[in-house]
């Protein structure tokens, strides 16, 4: 969508601020802090419109002048529209690896010089690039963009700069940037919408148009929530007639446990391919990681890095293990034992409760029973959350250099808590009290009210907060419907009011744990199952509502895989082989074959058990997890350009020429 | 030891064949079959020759002429050998990829254009390449002279060629080609030999000396060997004192067995930590693989290749999957039963001379009773060897297009009839006759004969055979002592009369089965342990010995890791985990803690065994598979090659330069 200027209304509508200058389609907003040095501005706003030979980003920025029927006292006035010319941003796209579909059909990385032989390139590159990949180029430029000779932010005599370093996520963790968001676009965003969830229908999601709008890590985490969806249907079938025959018979509990077992193994091997496929089409499967710089809280004392050579903050390694192991870790142990205190409490109460019901049974009382568990749930729910900021402030304090090892280890102790604190008291209603009753009603009792509360927090309470706040807005610039296209200083305002996404991880812990309630305990509450499909067809609505019309657009973010995800849910598919297995092992039907030796019946589980596990391995092992049209493409994109390489070679040793010396454009720029 | 005309003794004494042209350092050895068509040896030595530019492989090849006083008819006229240029051999290793130290320090993969900034090149470039390397390089280019016009061999209208496809490789499998092999370095070799296994010492192999000599997958082999032997000094240790103060107290036996299952984790852990530095200091680690042409012995009618888009014979993935499930699957199957039978065999033979020691016991009953173990221990190896024959034969039946592909099938076939076949009566006497005595006892003949047949029938006995063919060699060439020199065609003679070593494949497998017997009964037989430590020394000797004096010279190999044994090893650790948890279970002193419910007994037994599991996939998990520095070093080298590329990028974006197009040599060649 490079340069539509009519998916964004016009371009004289847009810019009435900007009367002399060349108009730019907006991209991203900057908003500076509203109190920030008029030099610094105009020393940042000179750095991202410089060219790229004397170190700049070469984009476009404007500020945004708020209409004249505001209060102008009221409103920041430092937020800044980006914006860059055509060329800048299929330059960019070289730079940021970008993968896209080559004439011949394979996938290739983008390169300028080459441009014309892509497919879909025409003329000058209008509409190559999506709007999504645009801002996801102009932010990674705004990243890259680095100090020179600055040694402070001018203006900030106290904020240093480091020679090559990122001048905007320094000026980002140092609070003069307060944030930097991409802005949607109206018509696209109704399009995706109707098509998406407006009108219920029965089809599959857009993922291609979904990863066109919001990037490919948002479309493979609809997409796998998609997959998950359907891989249940055939379970939620199976255990539907032992609901409505309220069969209790243990050797059908047995078949659709084993049904399970294999079912969710090959589920979550056949997504593996599944995924590769969808990232292969993105052009995200062969796309080349770039170095990692440091995120943005990350801090230290200047030293060397050992990968660049250059000089930036360091932080011991030793240091960071040190808070890991002697801080961090026992936190969470002592987080995971208070975990299990909350849990003796309630089955106090569930039995306190109990004794009163057996007392008197009245309505009452009866209505009493479920009370525990509920309060439970709740209480689980904000624990939960509570944990998830100590988790935060915790692996923001070890200062990891990486984001991906940041997100890494708040995954780890994220996953850990959640497990033990949702799961942790089926497992000793099942174990311990052995009592499969009270498991089934607590099982459903957790999952039903963990349901209910997170797509109400999630999506709906936020839904309509902001539905009021633009409601809000039009009022004020005298629009009545809400409906009505606003002025667009008013539409980037709105934007700026409105919640930012967090990322995928909220959303992907809410299904892991529903695939918990699934299937550790499916062979006790083949229920779970049809419950958790229908949980997951609302999900699919309200986080559709909620990426379109909650949240500020986030940036799209290239991903091949669901990463640690994928990990996580094999590691509960083990667990619930072995879960499934001693919980039919428990059960008195099982017992009956075996009258005379309680010993020979664990034997047998435990054999099986192990049978079971060694067959999900050797699944796991024999399943490829790129199909193999997929591969042939890969190696084929591969032999061609070892070939191009060998080619090159030859032609520089044969005519005995070298390649000619590149002029070290870098160094001038650093 | 590019051109060390010293270490083969002279180029003048070398070359008594060769009197008018440029002599050049004999390299690799080609054996055509005696009845070869002369026009396909001058065919096939003109495109050998031919320049680069022309298709041909730019070697330099000669007739090996025999000395007069030998019977010209008696042996073959055709024998070839083959060198090449100092030039043409440094353009080689840019195209086989070596990878070499560069002047800072990294590993970086060697350019001809960039030469003289790696480490150890001086002048012209002598003594930059090993000799295997040389060979390796050289074996190579002949692998990858093409067919250009040629429909067929000349001389042999029916063997058809088809364009791009490798000559050798064709007349390799049509039989022409009856043998190529690297010559041995006399001087270089009695230096390794010296230092490696001539004088016994305690000290670590000569690795690098190994490496420079054999090869990488070679090395790796004798690393780990040595690396396994250290990892089990310890396991021996602790257990000396289990036999000889004859503990039979299960504690301490729990005790031996965790310290095992801990154990033989960390050791396979950080093989593979130990194997990366081995490989990073080899230049293995970050060389990226070639594309891999079929087999020689692949087959199929002619089609088009997917990824190459090039003609070559095509086999369709149905057929042999068709054929690997119908055939190979059912016939593997069929010889597990009869492993099994003849082990049912082994124990009825077992009872029959109990009965006899019994009814009426004398000393030659009592050496009887040793004697059914012993011809069991022997019929397992000679059925091991015949089903290795089988098992070559159907994978090679298979038509596996890629020597990987056929070497994991291969691999798969004969790792589990072998685990079967050795392990299978000591899984029996365990859980079914829970006969500890005699588990003990088989253990320790199944171990002692399978190490006493492997040593001889693996290297002395050909050692022996070896040592008296070079006897008859010298004498038939009036040489008394065999110490002295030969001159250099009845040198070339006897290697290519040597056996030819077939790959590490029975080398890795006979520490896989030592392995088992150590760790999968490890708490009742401490001492298989010490046995597998002696063992494994006089290995190093034998394997030593075998390779420099039994085999003709193998081609290097490049490997960067031990591959499927890695995965073998570690599979093996895992059932090691389960066995000794059963063996701990159904000891009498445990039972003897549970006196009153053996269910509780196993189920403790099964938590803690699921513990042990679980601990060893979090280690697996935890221990990066490559060390800090290196992972930082090779981060380095790849931040530098996409700094270089951003560079290239910028430059020909900016100044609006395109590369100049490259002249498309590869054409006129095919």
């Amino acid at each position: 969508m490079l340069f539509n200027k009519i998916s964004l209304g016009g371009a004289d509508m847009k810019f009435p601020s900007i009367p002399d200058k060349t108009p730019f389609t907006p991209l991203v907003v900057m908003e500076l802090a509203e109190d920030t040095n008029e030099e610094a501005v105009t020393w940042l706003t000179s750095r991202i419109k410089d060219t790229q030979q004397s170190g700049g980003a070469e984009l476009m920025i404007d500020r945004l002048t708020l209409d004249d029927n505001q209060d102008p006292k009221k409103e920041n006035q430092n937020i800044f529209i980006v914006g860059a010319s055509r060329e800048r941003l299929l330059v960019g796209a070289e730079d940021v690896g970008l993968v896209k579909e080559f004439n011949d059909g394979s996938m290739r990385g983008f390169t300028y010089a080459n441009r014309e032989n892509f497919k879909g390139f025409q003329g000058d590159g209008d509409n190559f690039l999506s709007m999504a990949e645009c801002q996801f180029i102009v932010k990674h430029e705004l990243d890259t963009l680095r100090a020179r000779g600055e040694t402070h932010v001018p203006g900030y005599p106290k904020i240093r700069l480091y020679p090559g370093k990122s001048v905007v996520r320094r000026i980002q963790s140092k609070g003069i940037l307060v944030q930097i968001f991409p802005l949607h676009d109206k018509e696209e965003l109704k399009r995706l919408s109707s098509m998406w969830y407006q009108n219920v229908q029965l089809s599959f999601q857009p993922l291609d148009d979904i990863r066109h709008y919001f990037g490919e890590s948002l479309a493979l985490y609809f997409g796998f929530l998609e997959y998950f969806t359907l891989a249940m249907v055939p379970m939620a079938l199976i255990g539907m007639p032992y609901y409505l025959f309220d069969w209790e018979d243990y050797d059908k509990y047995v078949l659709f446990a084993v049904f399970n077992l294999v079912w969710s193994t090959v589920f979550l091997e056949t997504w593996k391919r599944f995924s590769a496929s969808l990232a292969y089409s993105w052009g995200t499967l062969s796309r080349k990681k770039a170095f990692e710089e440091p995120r943005p809280g990350f801090h230290g004392v200047l030293g060397i890095n050992p990968v660049t050579g250059r000089q930036e903050p360091v932080y011991s390694s030793t240091k960071r293990q040190l808070r890991i192991y002697l801080v961090s870790v026992p936190f969470v142990l002592l987080c995971l034992y208070l975990s299990l205190c909350v849990m003796m409490v309630y089955f106090s109460a569930e039995g306190l409760v109990l004794g009163l019901h057996d007392e008197e049974p009245t309505f009452w009382t009866s209505l009493l029973l479920y009370v525990p568990s509920i309060i439970y749930a709740v209480v689980i729910e904000i624990m939960n959350r509570i944990y998830r900021y100590a988790a935060e402030f915790l692996t923001d304090w070890e200062n990891h250099r990486l984001e991906s090892s940041y997100q890494n280890h708040l995954t780890l102790k994220v996953l850990v808590f959640n497990f033990l604190n949702c799961f942790a008291s089926l497992f000793y209603i099942a174990f311990m009290m052995q009592d499969m009753q009270l498991l089934r009603q607590s099982l459903a009792t957790l999952l039903i009210t963990s349901q209910i509360l997170n797509q109400f927090v999630e999506a709906f309470l936020p839904f309509w907060l902001q539905k009021r706040r633009n409601k809000r807005v039009h009022r004020r610039s005298g629009k009545v419907s809400p409906d009505q296209e606003l002025p667009f200083d008013q539409q980037v305002m709105l934007e700026a009011d409105m919640s930012t996404y967090l990322g995928t991880f909220d959303d992907y812990l809410e299904l892991f744990l529903l695939f918990g309630y699934v299937s550790l305990f499916s062979c006790v509450y083949p229920l779970a199952a049809l419950l958790a499909v229908l949980n997951n067809v609302t999900e699919v609505y309200s986080d559709a509502l909620k990426m379109c019309r909650v949240f500020k657009r986030p940036f799209s973010e290239p991903g091949a895989d669901i990463g640690v995800w994928q990990l996580a849910f094999e590691s509960m598919s083990v667990i619930a082989v072995v879960t499934n297995c001693a919980l039919i092992g428990m059960s008195p039907q099982m017992k009956s074959y075996f009258p005379d030796s309680e010993t020979q019946l664990i034997l047998v589980v435990a054999t099986v058990e192990h049978v079971f596990l060694a067959f999900k391995f050797i699944l796991a092992f024999v399943i490829p997890d790129v199909p193999r049209h997929i591969q042939i493409k890969l190696a084929r994109v591969e032999f061609e350009s070892m070939e191009a390489l060998k080619k090159k070679v030859m032609y520089t040793v044969l005519l005995g020429n070298r390649p000619a010396p590149v002029p070290d454009l870098t160094k001038e720029k650093a």
